[in-house]
């Protein structure tokens, strides 16, 4: 009989709700409750799993593992080190410089409360991470590339939204078809974020919005748009909602590199997603499985994916995936 | 500081020779001897690595992990718990229904010795296991493909050179490329391994042969050829030699699932190697690397990939992972 994991999610944005869904996926492993910080009745009525987060610390004996939805860097950098006194965690701290930073305050506090974080959980960092270290394992005369796209850049739609004229917008950031391909021939390009990818816009404009003076504001954009090759699509609000109401993401890592005398070799990694937070959702439910087990067998403190065994990830065990999936 | 860890090749096929290639491009790994059973002398004159296996347990204190490259599963099933008595070891043991018997003998060998021998690594088993247990546990609803190809299969040679009036011969493995875009497209068809893969031959014919004869030899072999879309080229020598010396090889793993409410994601993994050998031998020698780590740590036993967090597989340090590549 296996054991069952209990869940907590910190929250319910649309990776929150993400986590919801993985959970009914996993059999063997079971929501205990949503922790928000608006008022209960104000999210979702009658939800029985909704929980103010003022009311956490009760939940200590009867949550195993809290996933950190945290909308933003910001929310993470407060909330991680106060639920790690309490729970062992995952989450998914993507400010790349600030990394490490976090895990010392991360890996301090729950070392001190004996309990186990994974930070930095999701697609990129996480998937991609694996994959760039694998790469320079593997190949370590070689060179890696990570593309991202395509998929919505809420960075870049907000940019586009605040523009006069404008009504509502979305923002495809693109891999250049021909950049990939060159990656692909193991020539070693040198290759900025620019000429790697491409910005793809798509906008509605008010009623007798200047098109032209619309178009021209975005593709001169400082910082968000100027320095790339960016397209802009005017379009109605319908075929926005319509057409561009998810938010598809994905990207590649490709390594390319030499072994032996000139050997060439290349690796390569793709995800294609139509939803972005689904999909990190469901890794951090399997990390929330791995941190578990490991936090049973005595772990403490903070790690990262690049220090989770495959195995752990897995419901299954070590000797049914030797046997089947070896 | 770092710690020079310390390896021994056994059998220098051309496996072996990719070990010490690869060892040459990795500077904390160096490489202290090459165990053969054959004559000294008559694998490589003047070779200061080379010694004769029966010498092997002299090497007990200036070995840290030996890298097995016995070229058959023959061979590993007796030397794999033979060295494992003396050594930590890395194999790449690929008979897979016996996975589970070697790995019970092995783990049991290692751990009254009180080694570690990681077993089946390299990439199938080895790295698209590991990209499979992942499409597995993070897309726990969905269907996952492997594709091997574009690569020569030594099997499928050698039966060529074995029918009558052909005189050399290779045979390549090609995935069929409508397959893979019926995969990609994440409709979840029913491919067997023939639906999935074509067969390509380049043939030598000896002086005078009936070419018809020969083709229709090929293309009705039974196990070999006689189930697949077959293609018969007849080349000279020159050409084979020119074109078809290497031992490229690679292949794809593909996880198509869904999250939520149906929301489809998508996973690929996907390896273009000139030196199918090579590449093998440069996974060995990273796994190695973790061997050393984890044995230092007193782990004992036998494990997979399964087992091994990458982290383990690099040279730096988990800040320096954390900073540089999250």
């Amino acid at each position: 009989m296996m054991d069952h994991i209990r869940i907590g999610i910190v929250g319910y944005g649309n990776l929150g709700r993400g986590v919801r869904k993985a959970i009914n996926q996993n059999p063997d492993i079971e929501l205990k409750a949503i922790f928000t910080r608006r008022e209960v009745g104000a999210v979702a009525e009658n939800d029985p799993f909704m929980v103010h987060i003022s009311k956490i610390a009760d939940y200590k004996d009867e949550i195993d593992v809290m996933i950190l939805c945290g909308g933003s860097a910001t929310d993470l950098a407060v909330q991680g080190p106060e639920i790690a006194q309490l729970f062992n965690t995952v989450d998914s701290f993507d400010t790349h410089a600030k990394i490490p930073e976090y895990f010392e305050m991360m890996d301090k506090t729950a070392k001190e409360a004996g309990k186990l974080s994974v930070i930095s959980v999701g697609w990129d960092p996480g998937l991609f991470s694996l994959n760039r270290l694998l790469g320079n394992v593997v190949l370590p005369e070689g060179t890696d590339y990570t593309f991202w796209g395509k998929g919505i850049s809420q960075g870049h739609s907000d940019a586009i939204r605040r523009v006069a004229g404008v009504k509502d917008g979305k923002q495809y950031t693109v891999p250049v078809e021909s950049a990939l391909e060159k990656v692909r021939s193991g020539s070693n390009p040198q290759l900025t974020t620019r000429e790697k990818h491409l910005r793809v816009c798509y906008v509605v404009p008010e009623e007798g919005a200047d098109l032209k003076a619309i178009e021209e504001t975005i593709k001169n954009m400082p910082n968000y748009f100027s320095d790339y090759d960016t397209e802009v699509n005017f379009i109605t609000k319908e075929e926005l909602e319509k057409n561009h109401a998810g938010m598809p993401h994905g990207g590649f890592v490709i390594r390319t590199g030499v072994t032996g005398d000139g050997t060439r070799q290349k690796m390569e990694f793709s995800l294609a997603l139509d939803s972005n937070p689904e999909f990190t959702a469901s890794i951090l439910v399997a990390y929330a499985r791995a941190i578990y087990k490991m936090s049973k067998e005595g772990k403490t403190g903070a790690c990262t994916v690049f220090d989770v065994p495959f195995g752990y990830l897995s419901p299954k065990t070590a000797a049914e995936l030797r046997k089947e999936m070896l």
